[in-house]
């Protein structure tokens, strides 16, 4: 292994799959933390799609400048069918050859770290990943990068339509993000003082849930805000709207869907604070001969997985006291 | 008109329709300002409902302390069928009258006005209306309360947007409110940086959008968003975003409906001085025998209308120059 | 006049003196509408500063995208004291017309006026001026470009502060800027719901700030905010709070100086829209034949005002109506 | 001790010493688990203050309705002389015991803890603490309730600073909260990208601070901040910049001092989450007979300590790995 520390000259930087607040905390800190240590940075532009195209360019200090504050990610991101292919990976290691990039750092989700373990297998070269995605869907990780933002970017939206569900009696609907993973609706859920979350990991009967609400209404709640994942079962926002109408008309009925602008946004002091670690890490680690991880954190503390762990089956990371407690809270 | 004058003895206030951020702002002025003139106060909850059902309460300097900073309405509000009928307004005036309630201030949209401006003619008491409404269609004002912080809503979520979209190469359909309005959707959309806006009160054929969205891919445009009032004749951003994605492929398309967030949150310091204006000279101009009317800000300066006048023919409030504007903007 | 117009080929445009939010959206507009209408653009950075060390730049319509909604200006700007003698304007010049720069859009304040006063009479260079300052004290204008953000800045320190006052019952003074005008201390004073507001326009006794602090502490008042303008006469809230503590120790008082996060941040849509407006109607005035003038709101509506005329005796600005109601809304 | 579970039937809730956005977070969550497992509530306001002088009062369900989105605590709070008497604890123990209040949770920082283990071993009441304060300066838990907010907060004042510093090549200087604990100012310091960070816990030379400045301002950094914690053994930002700027005059300098705006504010959704799991497990940790113990969070987990060894000597919060990730960012 300390061979391969000898010969790390020139770190590739990229993000990939969907974009988070804070990618641009953790390129700053990657590119940083490697020219700290003498090594050169290259920028990858749209990931994996950029090392195929050949969109690369010279890092220095002040290519970062500035960049800690804003949402989205400065070397842009993509999803790359062709990197799935053979002849993909191989256009992309010679480019990154002739560039002379002999390390990389990968910042993305899942199908970041799946082509990182691949590609890394394939070329021998070293790369760390870092986990960076809104939806805290990772192993290796409690949190991911972009997951506290879009918390709090949610319970803006909560706080706002709360002011007007209580000034009216109304009962809302409100769609967050999250296919496979209620952590955002759940979080947001319980910071919000919402009445019900659905969620993608449970099933929620509809009757229940008009139930519920009946039961509040009977109780004096002056509005009642359900949050509901998109990923659940019951089809989105939209439609359990719907159908809790049909049945329950005590109140007037309207819904929201924050959709995307929950990915954006000036990353939170936490998101911030997290990706600068994850980039000092994860330059760091490559320096010390690690590859083919990802870095995270555990507790207070930053660790690294095997990406090949870190893929093999999901990690709950459903809190189940927790939704426990959302149902305590909205007596 | 001096003898009605010397018979004010207390004034109920109310808010009425939809809410408003700043409301709060106009009922804390109103009442301070009653208060400090000698007089009493009443406040009614849920507006006209409140009167028919007795709900009122009596108010002091301290029942408005730190309501200034926040959205909604402390009195409640509805939309009050009942008021509608002779008999509801018959009750709402016994009400009153046992209250002591000699005069009223109504803060609300063209459906509150109406309501007081029958029941002022009706039972000879005297009414002054305050503005409020996001959707800045009022006659007799520039500007109605809410609105402008509605606006800031709006360019917020609408940055947060661009900040994915500018990482993914996407285009957005961001929905509005504005049902017979476009004034947000304009507003917003200028000060957001959108590439189209689609307003209630123009046609927008969905071939044009696609040529002119084209032709901005064509020109290196990193994102797209084109926003949308929920009152387009197109049927609404869902409905918008599905016909473009038919002949439209360049870039992935997303969808967000704000909803009623739009409605809510701490007002805007300029609604908060807009209303701490209005609600001071809606109550002085009671004092001064004035009735029957709304105040309005005319470029600085405060104006009275009279209800039948604020309620007659829509002024246009679309700024056409703003329109044209909005088009050279997105070159 | 018109044979002026048939010459403009290349508009320069440069921020000069404070920054302010929205001299982005101000470029961005003037640099677009000159584009549109066939014109080319130079970039001037750091004002009047950049004219003399050459450092300019051709703008196209990317260089001014994804710019509206930030803070500060990307042209920079700087106080010039060589742009005072006559050989500074005369190398500007020089360097303007190498350029082939034959017109100019000035964002700033009073010394931008100025200096594009001169500077036009002398080389005989059109010149249209757009007002750019938080502290709102220009004439020619009912508001300048960043003021409004400002005031939504300050009242969202208020905010909090009021959070943590009515807690503890505790006396707060929050110093905010202004050395010569009191506009952002009374509209953000009357906004954030403060007990008192102290102004450089006006003469505070602090004997009567204390008799006030002591009426409102007999009457249940469970926090009290006083806002300082650093140009108060009494030499700003750290010493207005030593001094009243001498004497009113009946709350703990603590100071804060928001010092020049009051320039920062995203501007708010108010601020973008006129910017907007702003910056389209320099552009189109200039190529109509005007010049060596500002343009301004009145109302809702854009004008000009000759730099001559702009550059004489202040207009009030601070509204004497809104000094007395803030007093009542105190009670 | 499952004698004494039985015997709890009436919870009393308090809140004391410096005020944490959160707080009232806690409450809830405190209340309506106590209330969901049958007790009684009784919220004594201003903290031992209230208990001394009998100002209690019953709590229901819909008395912490929309009160997690609030700054500061609707129970207001104290620091009391009084209860550090043993008559004072005498007279709080005989009204606690008239109003059948027959076990307590406290939240707040170290004198609240103090309090309660004292009175707690004094009348064998149970009492089970919260640990809230943003300076997360408490033993027993990686994180207390506030700290994430004033982050945020501190980070959202540096990058309105950041937008206006870039502008005009200016120098800052911060002060932000923290008498003993620089957690804020090194947190914050890392997530606003702040070029050097002064803190209680280490001496900085100014010389060796201005060196750093030198060096930064040769290598074309556009602006800097530096973070000043209040308890800098240098005296706080004005003295900080009032020494540097003897020596160093390459930049214009400003000062902001932030104050207690840092303790406001709507609380993030950490600390919402934080704090409604801690009020959670208070109330139930005292009904499964546990006391003199305060919660605190270690990873992810829930975790309780006796108050005694809470209190003993201060675990060190400040994290070294970060204060040298700082260093490097700086570069």
């Amino acid at each position: 292994m300390s061979n391969r520390v000898k010969e790390i000259n020139r770190i590739g930087v990229f993000t990939s799959g969907g974009d988070a607040p804070g990618m641009n905390a953790a390129i700053r800190a990657a590119v940083r933390t490697a020219l700290y240590n003498g090594k050169k940075v290259t920028g990858i532009y749209h990931g994996y799609q950029g090392m195929i195209e050949n969109s690369m360019f010279d890092m220095n200090s002040r290519s970062v400048s500035s960049i800690i504050q804003k949402g989205g990610t400065v070397l842009k991101t993509a999803r790359c069918m062709e990197f799935k292919t053979t002849e993909g990976r191989a256009q992309a290691y010679e480019n990154l050859k002739d560039a002379g990039v002999d390390a990389l750092v990968a910042i993305g989700g899942d199908g970041t770290f799946t082509g990182a373990e691949i590609f890394s297998r394939e070329y021998d070269i070293p790369v760390m990943c870092i986990p960076g995605t809104i939806d805290n869907d990772l192993n290796g990780t409690d949190l991911t990068i972009g997951y506290d933002t879009a918390n709090n970017t949610v319970i803006e939206a909560i706080d706002k339509i709360r002011d007007t569900a209580a000034s009216h009696n109304r009962l809302f609907f409100v769609e967050v993000m999250g296919r496979d993973s209620g952590c955002i609706a759940l979080n947001a859920g319980v910071a919000g003082g919402a009445e019900a979350i659905l969620l993608p990991e449970k099933e929620t009967a509809i009757d229940e849930l008009i139930e519920m609400l009946e039961h509040n209404a009977g109780r004096d709640k002056s509005s009642m805000i359900v949050i509901v994942a998109e990923g659940d079962k019951n089809g989105g926002a939209t439609n359990v709207a719907k159908r809790v109408k049909e049945k329950f008309d005590y109140f007037d009925t309207k819904v929201s869907i924050l959709g995307h602008l929950q990915r954006g946004g000036a990353p939170s002091s936490a998101d911030r604070v997290l990706a600068t670690r994850m980039g000092y890490a994860a330059v760091n680690e490559l320096l010390k001969g690690n590859t083919r991880s990802t870095v995270g954190i555990r507790g207070s503390e930053i660790v690294t997985t095997p990406l090949e762990e870190a893929l093999s089956k999901k990690e709950l990371k459903l809190n189940e006291d927790l939704v426990e407690i959302a149902k305590i809270m909205a007596i």
